[in-house]
């Protein structure tokens, strides 16, 4: 694969500044790169790194265009990054083999599912009765739709992903490898030492654009959906409970946890690990910081954090033991207070 | 699916107060529900939902009687939460198609595994040589049962669990699809600068009536056994250690993590994302809050917690600047308090 | 299977003191063994359970010998636990049955991946085209190797493992069930309100006598890879973001998260549920204790901690709500000890 700058500038929509014909092999990081990659700098604390990169070519935002054609062809774009995205984009869409349409010899669809001709289901893969799946959809091998899952047009359900009976999933869609997407929420009614089993009769239901990380489960809903709305973007190894609500446009980090029956607005974000309780209703644009609990609602948009500060280990000891007298050393201050 | 509440009533152990003959055709959470619904208060924090809500029937419990009645029909139980958790139980009944006994043409059986003529196995799954499966079970399509695994009756495997070889689980149990049960636990010496592996020769028991759920670990023990009794619960996203042992009727929510060697007793409950090191025993009727890390044994019985509160990210950091001088600070209270 | 202790001795180098003809059985913990089994002991935090142990044969450092062996046979070596790990690894290769070489008939090999004739490919296995599998590797039951990975020799791939397209591991290599190698990096630009989908081209590249957990994800780079150096141990749960690097002989337990573009030296360990946030450089021999949240850069080996202590449940709601206050109380300290 190579490409000519001038035509990177054209579909980027960037200023050249350096010969169109110039040609490229491959993007790479600053540090990295070599006369045939591209690159991209977008956050201006890798400025040193912009000067000594030996690369064929930068994406640099307008206030860099000078530093950046001192040393070589450069392509000006308001947003760089963005800007970097979609070149990813139409690179991927230029090295990577589309799966062909049509339904692989060794794959099972059972009766009544309803198979695009433009979709693809790849080896080994399972399709239930009564699923239906759009065009463009790609199923990996080995994949496993349940029966009366809907999969909308163009999405693709990666190799080994689970999206149980009765789930959907929008357009444009991405699930990937180990996710499980429908098994049963988490209900049980104490009676008399042991556990009774709530059925979990609702599904999931998921928007369009959404993406969903490896190994992350999505539970279905007890009664009513749960319900991800479009252009949520969920990483790994990700917990949603039964009946929560993830408002469009959210995006949330690896590990992260949300119990049953939490909402979330439009566009907030939780970073890794952070973990938030059931039956809570956060607000749009609330941002979670990683490794955060969140105990209670929050009603005002905003950054919120509540992690322990990490030391070596001698100084921990030493502020831990002192942690459990808080209540104390703040009694024993008030009586200073008194007295002075 | 319908259903008339006077039959419910009678299902239920409850007295009717209501037309016999009305029929609901779904269960429904008291705000969301219409006239064709029934639904059921157990939390009096819900008390307002019940008297807006358009449901055609209401669970409740005496107290709530008269309140419910003059809104509408009722049936009346002791226990609410528990007589909704057998209604769905009853409900899912109707509305799932059993799976049908008999193996799937696709499915893999070696020579030497012993499946009952009342056992069901799903397309592609695989039953390794000397598993043996009891009546009433059901092998999910994709789903792996390891070389001399024991299955007892009317348990269920997801599609695409893991049951690894020699692993048990006991009757009418339900592992969520890509759960992994019997993987090697994580044991290895230091030698001279690598790690040498301790190979995992034990493997893993699961009493009756236990719930796995979607994506968690359980693994082999060392030597002896991994041990989970009758009627645990585990939600998703779940690791347990080597050698844990998870008394009977304990449930623990998502994302949950055991360090081997680790006992509990019966009857515990862990929130989410709580840790528990390893090698510690927690005596009966211990309930660790969400997020909490357990780093001692526990040996009485009771709550415990030590999470970090959070709060907007402004304050956290003007607190957690502080925290880091608290042995200081004590340091300095006990110095006024010897002047004053 | 059984075993002659004077064998034994042999096999691990240590001193026999006892019956070379004694035979055992099995392998077991000291305070569960019977006269047919051989124990180690190697904490000496254990040692009363030596003296009341029923074990035929105990594995014991020099220190403990005189006590050993006034309560029957044993075995002598310099470091008993390292011993103990061998004599698993011994054990095993006589109770397990190898996989036997070739592909089975319902295994998919796509043309132009090239399978090494002492290879073993598993039923239901896939093997995507232009893979490479070196000799003796084993790839198990419904196992998933995408298209141009690579498996160096010995390496096994348990059931239902993914390793994507393009990803490569070395020799000698375990990958448990459920692992997802490969999947995409969760990289996205903000764009006016919505996510653009940062299309992860680098790959996963993994050295020799690696083992990593059932259900851990490492996922590919974005440009750069993801590397996973020599000797590293991955327990399960794990996630790795995209572009991190592990040090060789490090050591993670259950639940750890390491987010994007991290760096660890080699030796590094980190206890579980610890969690390493991104763009962050730790040196060689850097420890994280359990629960433990990364912050910044480590540039000193040692220990480094920092978890919240637990407590019953009243004490720490005590404790939590002096902690909102902590800035307030140093000030109100300082203008204490100004006055004083």
């Amino acid at each position: 694969m190579h490409a000519r700058i001038g035509d990177l500038a054209a579909l980027l929509g960037g200023e050249l500044a350096g010969p169109a014909e110039l040609a490229v092999t491959r993007i790479a990081p600053l540090e990295s790169a070599g006369p045939d990659a591209i690159c991209f700098l977008a956050n201006p604390r890798y400025l040193s790194q912009l000067t000594s990169s030996l690369a064929g070519c930068v994406i640099v935002a307008p206030p860099m265009r000078d530093l950046a054609v001192a040393r070589g062809a450069a392509i000006v774009c308001a947003d760089p990054y963005l800007a970097f995205a979609r070149l990813t984009q139409w690179w991927a869409l230029r090295i990577r083999r589309p799966a062909a349409p049509g339904i692989h010899a060794s794959a099972i669809v059972e009766p009544g599912a309803v198979v695009h001709p433009g979709a693809s289901v790849g080896a080994m893969a399972y399709i239930g009765a009564g699923a239906q799946l759009g065009a463009g959809v790609v199923i990996g091998v080995q994949a496993h739709v349940g029966e009366y899952a809907f999969i909308g047009n163009d999405t693709q359900i990666k190799p080994r992903a689970v999206l149980a009976e009765g789930s959907r999933i929008g357009e444009r869609g991405l699930v990937h490898s180990g996710a499980v997407i429908g098994a049963d929420g988490f209900g049980f009614a104490p009676a008399s030492g042991h556990w009774e089993k709530i059925e979990q009769l609702g599904t999931v239901r998921i928007g369009n654009d959404v993406e969903i990380g490896a190994n992350t489960c999505i539970d279905r809903g007890a009664l009513d959906d749960t319900v991800i709305e479009d252009g949520v973007k969920l990483d790994n190894q990700i917990q949603i409970g039964h009946n929560v609500r993830i408002g469009a446009h959210s995006a949330f980090a690896g590990c992260v946890g949300v119990a049953g029956s939490t909402k979330f607005g439009r566009h907030c974000t939780a970073g890794g690990a952070a973990m938030i309780l059931g039956h809570l209703e956060l607000v749009d644009h609330v941002h979670i910081s990683a490794a955060t609990i969140i105990t209670r609602s929050i009603h005002k948009p905003g950054q919120y954090t509540g992690l322990f500060p990490f030391d070596d280990n001698a100084s921990w000891e030493k502020n831990a033991a002192t942690l459990k007298q808080l209540h104390t050393l703040r009694e024993r201050l008030r009586a200073l207070e008194k007295k002075s």
